[in-house]
């Protein structure tokens, strides 16, 4: 990988007075894990060839000598019949010999103009840019299967918590609709990032361009690429686009380990307000009753490990002189396992909330403990004239005395609440309802119903199906 | 901050026992890093007691005297009069008393139909709205004084390094213009922030909306915002705008620290290609003869700062459950040095690029030691009909013979050059040139003059001025 | 900070050519976060001093002059009088200009045979040793405070819980005892990192020692350094032990965040197990009846604040090379608020562990639902010869039947409990109660009460008191 | 791993209605990372069993039994026979299920009093306690051939840098000699690691003991672990460890990549102080005359790699209540990932050392360039009783006039300097030479070759050999 190429082989050993050592081999290779971008990499060299051919560089026959040995390369690969060497390093040497061995020179004019620096640069980009197709299409899959949850739900009262305390009653489906927003952004951020990894570094050579007349227009649209990265310099060198995916994604493992919290909570059975399809939990070793999350833990715990690969990757640019250095090689495995961790999380995560069986009583129950509705009464304080500051301090003297009668504010009788205000009147008791509470939220972004089949219509139309 | 509030205001100590302690009101106080939003604030206050006013909510008389005193205290905060009181916890605690003391019962009615909850996660989006185009304008600023010595220096050949090894030959102009990209980059980013940033919390409330008759299109064009957060539970606990920031902050920072090590580098004596003016260097305690470049290693050194700042977001939202938590709080101070650090950082770096005299014969002497025009002697034998990995290592064996004979390749006698390959004739001596080397890549991205100028005409284009 | 120097202060401009900008000044300048070394800056000048005169290169007249003008500048440093002024950058400059303002040529002298390279190092060394004897203390007060807990509640049973499920009965006493052991290893990280603080750089000057005549055992015996820095270069760079501290730090973090994430929840209604004292709490600005445990809450999020200024740190030292560079001068902002989230957070945990109600019956309803000694079956069954894996899956079974009909596995009969092994006789209640789970646990580190109570009088032993 | 158990083995499914979904079971597997632990796996059931069988709950033939068959097990995994099972999760129920299928009922006895809570916790801690003694070794290697090129090059004189500009003449071994400070710095860190890894979990069984007899002192003697973990919850859940260890690891990469700049930047041709030997570096794709060194660059970026594995660990521990959570096996990965880095890295960089070509010529010509003697100067006048301060600003002047004639200090005449100062007579060359200054830092720690000598003897008797 980059413009590093070990001595050992042949071709470019005639500088070098002494092979580099076995260890030494094994240490820089990367051809073990860099193989997965082998399609793209013979897809670049195809496009490559092309335009080489189309500015007069490359003879026709040339073309399709290596269009030919291409394609039997790719067939071989796509088999498991591709036998990758340790020896030359990496996806790019390795499908590059292969080549030259099936087809003779073309296969050596193949590297006309071009540098592995700008190759390698243009596979990830590539590769990168597939996976964040496919992540995109598993982020609106997983918010399809919460928004089916949400419309199920858009009536099924729960206790809204702020610092994990009964704050106000809302609805499990406005719940499940605050994760379908933050997935959307998240699907905004990847989209955001795609445009900058679709550039073409292609062309840039080792760092300088190339003496030879390419014309990278013709390369960019073979190949897909929106734009063409416009400083050679740059292009080389530039990790961005890898360090703002890893970003991106580390805002998705952090709103899915914040979504797996709560399942992990709900189903402990101090709750109990979901459960948990039994294909995704495991049981113990040990105790014969247990009944575990894993998945939303292994989730929660994930979150971690895409943490670590962005600060792996801020680590690696940090203070790197122009242009290429071979620390860049360190990209890939951490930019590989996060697109790995998030595909997998995202597919299961769909998956697993479809058999999440809700329990609306033991939802309802929570909610009528903790004095969810002392806010309506204090609304309802306010709009009989009170301002809102004293409106609260009457209630919470309220709720101060219902407490130590350990009864909810619902239970008190008309006397009791008039004692804390005269403003109060028979009419308090509707307020006072969960029901109650949940109808009079209805406005944008509010918890009622109504809203809520709104958000549900809104989403559909937005993502689809 | 948050929806939760010290007790030990009377306002609403209705509930509780006893005051909080005095190291409890220190430690989850943040009033003393939190005034800098108070301008934000109030005009926050503004646009919701506005609105209130128009849903019938709110009368006039109240929303006069609202307005009035907002404007005296905006005044005394101006003036630096206003008292923050560590009592009052927060800024907006402190700014709705004051008002109170000031107004009456007008005060009181201000927070009817909001929580501090929303009311925060709208303050910090305001600020950091106005953060991000102050740093916009100081990004592109930054991009001038680039582009500036990039025209200047279209022609200034200097070493192009991979490994630190010299390469083949850029332009100082070229390598300028390298920096310009990846700042253009963090401007898109910068800007693609703004959108999500620029959403409104606004009405949400505590966690669950409101059951005030509350018109958020209202507000929102009060405020300037260009959407409205949808969902309530997610809006008073979504963190997002502020890693993503973050994360576009840790970029830009990353950049600046790969060029500062490139000034450090090039202003060791060893390398002595530039020379910083002496008003962005210091001296030393002991050593009189130092000029050290404090600069651009202290903007190195503080990457870490706003990586940090980045793990420290991430690790803080990791597992949160909805809503809002007070945890939370622990956003504020990163985010802030981070526009801090950033500001400064982009502003001092624009005026010390400014001061930076350019050593065109350093850089010469350099690009003529390391055999920076090898990759153009292959080139040349493969425009004769050898194929590339053919030509690279006949060049090879070239490079190894001029080195044990201590010569450049351009010192070779054609006789010499021969003995490498018979395809080399006297025409070579123009490829093995710096300026041949230079003038020959021509193309989009490519280090030729002539591309420098053109990408230093698209970028005034695009930047302005 | 470093042996920079800006060259603005007369004293050593005679090399520049122009000052240095205002804004370069606030962007290099560390006096207004530095100065809280002012005591250890002045108490190493003292020793520095002391030791020149020793080896005869400062007169007795010089050092009795430097002595008595650093007790007046302590006296004025420690009465909020000493004014620090930008201009002289920071703590050590500001400390020698006043010096030599009062006591004039003796006060040049102070600085032969030193630089600010080793002068800073030594000074950041003297604060963090003291800070750590205050966290040691603070780390064993938090001991005391949860040991006290757990004698008390050495028999409180309450679930313990794996995977958030109910897994077996503990007691109370055995959840305290094991935070107990985490600050222990934390104690034991923090008396292993001081080992590499408490040595001393001073006598390596910028960075190859000095020309004078210094007998660095005097001044290191002066400071009660237990060791020498044995390399300048290394010693002048050497930041490891503020890294390795802040790494110590990010785990006592991280076992509080535990406690806290546990406070947290055993505080929510849903489990009610504790209550938190009202003088850690806070309400909400718009619900009446909210009582947040905000406290545990923040503690919770300031994990993040010192993750952070780990990789800060990291990031900073990476790839500098020898010996000091500015960058340098980013480690003390982070290491100080480091000392004081630590400081703080430990202080404010002790007392609010004192300040926690138990309620037992609370924990006891929780411990029997769940089907806590299932485990206890299976262990019955193997001591009357099944073999493990066998009885696990016959409990396994029992536990879906009883949980089938809605009971706990106490409650099935002994015809019922027999249906799933013949081996389960009516001997069997008794290993099914939580006492009897609780009281079989009673080895080395088991949740018996017996082992709590020998466990806390371990500690007790341990830590004094 | 962990008390998760899939229950699609038949062993535990009685308590669950359907199996684990195919995608569920590779993403909760683990065997495919965590077989790496099977030898100590082995090593630990074999203890274990070996206890039972000491206190009287495991009999004679059961133990020769398992013995026997855990021997057969040993062989085929040392022989590559043994094929993991992904349907068996991990390393542990692999084993046990092969055990079992081996020798019937006493394999099923093997788990008595034991969960897999405790048996992985117990793993992990043996397999990085071997690790850390091959890493100790690695660190003694790597300081050895860094003090045989100290030795050699004890009088080699270089310019030493601060802000890589030239600050003082230091000697090369003197320069070397700092890394094996820090690398003895890093096993000291290692060793203090080493006593709070090596300490039991065992007999903590699923995290809250067990009510078998067992007898932890007998277990711990057979594995050799210095402590047992005195409370099974804190057992069961305590990943300090791998965080410490990770946070060690962070420091000697820190350590290594400082050491990586300073060869890339000596190995550039503007620098030439070193050679790297061949088998260490890499040439081109494109470049034909390329040499890298590949081998620091690596190093350098896997710098982000462990520190990365540091904030993932973190970010997993934070905030999980007690005991085990499934979150807890993400710690595997990068532990291990970990110690192959450290390990590959230590061992790589020992031997490349040793393939150091020292350029002393090179090195002598840098220093001269820079007024690396300046510092002598103004301590020669400060011998002649002008104040240190005053001493540093007539040199500054001198330095700035020598610059402007463009020479170095030494070859002003002396009627030149005494216009500066007219304490200089004509013994001031003597303190003007690069020799002279070497040996005038003649005291502990300082840079004279005597010195350098000192501390090679020193650490030859530290590090033995």
């Amino acid at each position: 990988m980059s413009d590093s190429a070990t001595p050992s082989n042949k071709a470019w050993s005639g500088r070098f007075n002494e092979p580099v050592s076995e260890l030494v081999k094994r240490y820089t290779a990367s051809v073990f894990f860099d193989n997965r971008m082998a399609e793209v990499d013979i897809q670049g060299s195809l496009a490559h060839a092309g335009m080489l051919n189309q500015v007069g560089v490359l003879s026709d026959e040339d073309l399709r000598a290596i269009q030919g040995g291409m394609a039997d390369i790719l067939d071989d690969i796509r088999a498991g019949r591709f036998e990758w060497s340790l020896d030359l390093e990496d996806v790019h040497m390795n499908i590059e010999r292969r080549l030259t061995d099936k087809i003779g020179d073309a296969g050596k004019r193949l590297h006309t103009g071009r540098s592995r620096n700008d190759q390698v640069a243009t596979d990830i980009r590539l590769y990168l840019r597939g996976a964040i197709d496919v992540l995109l299409g598993l982020v609106r899959d997983l918010q399809h299967s919460l928004v089916d949850l949400a419309e199920k739900n858009a009536s099924t009262v729960m206790p809204g918590f702020t610092h994990l305390q009964v704050a106000q009653p809302v609805t499990f489906g406005h719940h499940m609709l605050a994760y379908v927003e933050m997935l959307g952004r998240d699907a905004e951020r990847l989209a955001d990032t795609r445009k900058r990894v679709n550039r073409m570094p292609l062309g840039s050579a080792a760092l300088a361009g190339t003496t030879f007349p390419i014309d990278r227009t013709i390369t960019a649209k073979l190949l897909g690429f929106e734009a063409i990265c416009e400083n050679s310099l740059d292009a080389v060198s530039d990790r961005d686009f890898a360090i703002e995916f890893t970003a991106a994604g580390s805002l998705i493992m952090t709103h899915l380990s914040r979504l797996s919290e709560e399942l992990i909570l709900w189903m402990s059975p101090r709750y109990g307000f979901i459960d948990i399809a039994d294909r995704f939990c495991t049981g113990s070793s040990i105790m014969p009753q247990k009944k575990n999350p894993d998945v939303p833990e292994l989730v929660r715990g994930k979150t971690g490990r895409v943490n670590g690969h962005l600060v792996a990757l801020l680590t690696l640019m940090k203070g790197q002189p122009l242009a290429y250095n071979k620390d860049n090689q360190e990209d890939k495995e951490g930019l590989f396992d996060t697109v790995d961790t998030l595909t997998d999380t995202l597919r299961i995560y769909a998956d697993m909330m479809r058999g999440i069986t809700v329990k609306p009583e033991a939802m309802e129950r929570a909610a009528k403990q903790g004095f969810a509705t002392a806010t309506d009464l204090a609304d309802y304080l306010v709009k009989r004239g009170l301002p809102f500051r004293d409106a609260h301090e009457a209630v919470a003297l309220a709720v101060r005395y219902a407490e130590s009668k350990k009864k909810d504010l619902a239970d008190l009788t008309l006397v009791e609440l008039k004692s804390f205000s005269s403003l109060i009147e028979d009419d308090v008791q509707s307020v006072l309802t969960l029901q109650g509470s949940l109808d009079a939220r209805n406005h944008i972004g509010g918890t009622a119903p109504f809203q809520v089949l709104v958000q549900v219509a809104k989403w559909r139309e937005r993502i689809g199906g």
